[in-house]
């Protein structure tokens, strides 16, 4: 065990999810400064909100002083309503009128997302005098992440154009700007989603790119190591629910056992509800299955094989409408697209169904005097469920996004759920109709 | 319907999965020299490849020479390996070099990722001169993607610091480059993982960073862009592999249907093949069932369970370790926190399933004299099912990983399938234990 001389940035982490806000504050402020900031500035904006806000109102400046004016912004949305204005005046003048100004945007937002701080120079200056602009930059912040680019602006404020270092350097210090800047610019709308921005960033290699309003006016500027946690952040919301709980928001490790429980509770829940329905369904055919028991030992591989035919296809979905690759208007052709996978896949699952039952029987009788009945309907009903299952899986993302969720909540468990009530209708309707007269 | 005047990018696009490697490339040539250079530089490595090979050799050069050394290092490693010498002897002799060098490293590591190119002075130069290296860069390049940093290197190669531009002006002219040099950088070794390397970039917020040999030589430069790129990709593969398919490495539109079914049969055909252990776990109970056909009814609701909650435990898990932020040594203190969160979720939905049967009894007498001996079975087999697919789930991850398989495998239809069988055994044996001298 190590001694409780000196606590480290680990020690503090492996306790924090199990600690209270007040604990949360007093371990912080335990941890050598510069640490203790690391720490602190690798945190949530809810977890920065919950810990300011559990010191000392006179302790809180410097902590939130060490923040960038779009973080600050992040913090101050994770805080309380009413803990909003006192975390505002914590703030110098100039950078409380920024952190204003990005308040009127959505976190998720480009307008969220963006640095309100730039470059900003007019068309009629001279390339030195645009130099200028960069050296006290570069003296301001030491040479830490100097800005790529200085952006033109016009005297009502819209974006005419940028130039980089380099193009100021490479010429006769007294041409003007005007004459110097690129003008074919890709921009981004400050209202446009940051998984809109972040496929922008992706498809043009942008290092970064200004964000301007519905009128040209430019307001910020996004850098592509912004973009880099947007993605994986991203994801990582898409993933969680793809395996069918809320997003966390936070580090598994540093999210309280409660939270995540409450998290996942609500889908498992819903889910389970929604499963209720296969007992339902089951009920319908008790006749059925107290003649012919043999049918119910194929239910879970029946249903099993929709679910996991449309995970699959829903998977593959959802992810290409994340990356912009599928939109709500190409439903057709992925339905097509997915009629003939399903088909195919549906065969394949159909055959092997239908040997084993065959090499089973052969070895050890298992299945009775029909069981060639028995087989064919297994393989036919494979057929019909993974293809419905398959079709289920693929339109679902389109019908959530088209009624305004998150296709990513189609997970894989939701189109189970949903393909295994039609699964059990499926394998009774047929078995009834093969068996007539045999078993039935 | 569109005149077939002009062949627009859509067009291309919206045929491309469908076309014969010929085809394609005679369809890329129809469109204008702009737009087919820009769908080129789109494709896949594998698609860009395919595509140039079914050229004549006379028209390959000048598509193979739009691309960067390393698109073209990734081009040659999707090429089949007898054409690979022919490929590469249609760069110029510095380009040649460059790419040779990259073709040693792996696609996904840091040394695949990187840009051989980048500005490098010696710590003896003067501001005024190292300036003149970014003014050189500026001219060729003109204006587009100028690099950030300038960095240092000894007589050796060995990094010693970076500078970037702003520093330069910034200082005297004659300054040496050693004295303002920046000192404390974070490298990239160049056998990284990319994965490694998104994670670095996130977490220090980097624009760009220096890849390095295991003796410090200074090999290349990974930038932010780049890595918005990988983060995408690297998240598209996990989340295609968690809804049970291999991943399709390919935009969805634009994969062929036949190996699209080859992508997702052979999972689907695995799961069939393990799924088909529940007929072998139901048929142990052929007898139970006969006597209590209500067992059967809850068969799917219970095994489903299972499966949802396995599903739920394990992509938190990957996704935590994906993020580096779960290791594996970390799995003790993730199977006590999902040992806890398993119980809990298992008696919320104990709790639904009980009333449930209790509410139906009321309202129709559905499942006979024993509701309540049944009610008792199937809560307390939840309570089982749940928290052993929960740790089944959450340590799956771990057991991949420590076999060197990739944790993303664990999809929530793998985890279902898994519990499956072992929800059968559960939920009967419970069965056997409650309802002995009763229904059984």
């Amino acid at each position: 065990m190590p001694k409780k001389k000196e606590l480290t940035y680990l020690d503090v982490a492996e306790a924090w999810p199990r600690l209270a806000a007040s604990d949360r504050a007093r371990r912080l402020k335990q941890l050598p400064p510069d640490v203790g900031h690391e720490f602190f500035l690798d945190l949530s904006a809810a977890d920065q909100a919950e810990v300011v806000l559990a010191l000392q109102p006179a302790e809180r400046r410097p902590w939130v002083r060490l923040l960038a004016p779009d973080d600050v912004a992040d913090l101050i949305q994770a805080a309380p309503a009413e803990q909003r204005v006192g975390l505002l005046a914590l703030l110098d003048e100039p950078t409380r009128a920024e952190v204003t100004a990005l308040l009127a945007y959505a976190e998720d937002e480009a307008g969220g997302l963006m640095n309100p701080r730039y470059i900003r120079v007019r068309p009629e200056m001279t390339a030195a005098e645009a130099l200028s602009y960069f050296r006290r930059q570069a003296q301001e912040r030491s040479g830490r992440d100097t800005p790529t680019y200085a952006y033109i602006l016009d005297a009502e404020g819209k974006l005419v154009g940028q130039v980089t270092l380099t193009d100021l350097i490479a010429e006769d210090p007294t041409t003007s700007v005007a004459r110097l800047m690129h003008t074919d610019i890709v921009t981004i709308p400050a209202e446009a989603d940051q998984e809109e921005v972040a496929h922008v960033f992706a498809e043009h290699s942008l290092v970064a790119a200004p964000v301007v309003d519905a009128a040209g006016r430019m307001k910020g500027v996004v850098t592509a190591d912004d973009v880099v946690a947007v993605v994986e952040e991203e994801a990582t919301e898409d993933i969680q629910k793809l395996g069918g709980s809320e997003a966390l928001d936070a580090p598994y490790l540093k999210t309280a056992l409660a939270r995540m429980v409450r998290k996942r509770a609500g889908w498992l829940a819903s889910l389970f509800l929604g499963e209720m329905l296969t007992a339902t369904a089951m009920a319908r055919f008790e006749h059925e299955i107290a003649r012919a028991v043999v049918l119910a030992l194929f239910v879970p591989l029946m249903i099993s094989s929709g679910g996991n035919s449309g995970s699959q296809a829903s998977t593959l979905v959802i992810r290409a409408m994340a990356l912009g690759e599928v939109r709500l208007r190409d439903w057709w052709h992925v339905l097509r697209r997915e009629i003939g996978a399903g088909f195919a896949l549906g065969c394949v699952l159909a055959v092997i169904g239908f040997l084993r039952i065959l090499v089973w029987q052969a070895a050890g009788g298992l299945y009775g005097p029909h069981y060639f009945a028995i087989a064919v309907t297994v393989a036919t009903s494979l057929v019909g469920i993974v293809m419905w299952g398959t079709m289920a899986g693929a339109m679902l993302p389109f019908i959530l996004r088209r009624l305004g969720f998150d296709p990513a909540s189609a997970s894989a468990p939701f189109v189970a759920t949903l393909v295994d009530v039609s699964g059990i209708l499926i394998y009774f309707t047929v078995a009834s109709l093969v068996l007539a007269g045999r078993l039935l």
